[in-house]
């Protein structure tokens, strides 16, 4: 059994508006110093196979089906 | 400046349907041994502040907007 951690994030450069609107939200609310915030996702998942063929599945997985790697980076974790 | 990571998650026993939906679509794609998906939600922030007191506003700032403390757990890391 292999616990993953998959954590997708937007590209440098591109706009992340749940990011801004929360920044914005936050000031609203009367909170300083809030210089940015990103958005990312994170997905944690049990698999079962060993550690090696786990972080295969979980590569093959991003590219097929969760991060989109036009505006997305992925990185894979398996303890 | 300090480099706040917020982590929200779902409470144990409190239905994910993102990550279920997940789950079931990897499989659909031919993804053997997924036992369990999970969905995590993450804010990185800049915060112009001390750590210390980086630490005091995120925490504020999950009781106030970012979680919601019925169903969700918050965690929270400062570098």
């Amino acid at each position: 059994m292999a616990a993953v951690e998959i954590r997708i994030e937007l590209k440098k450069g591109v706009a992340d508006p749940e990011g801004g609107n929360t920044k914005k939200t936050l000031e609203s609310l009367g909170f300083l110093g809030v210089k940015s915030v990103r958005s990312v996702k994170v997905f944690e998942m049990e698999l079962e196979m060993d550690p090696e063929a786990a972080r295969v599945a979980a590569d093959d997985m991003c590219r097929k089906l969760l991060a989109n790697p036009v505006i997305q980076n992925y990185s894979i974790t398996v303890r």
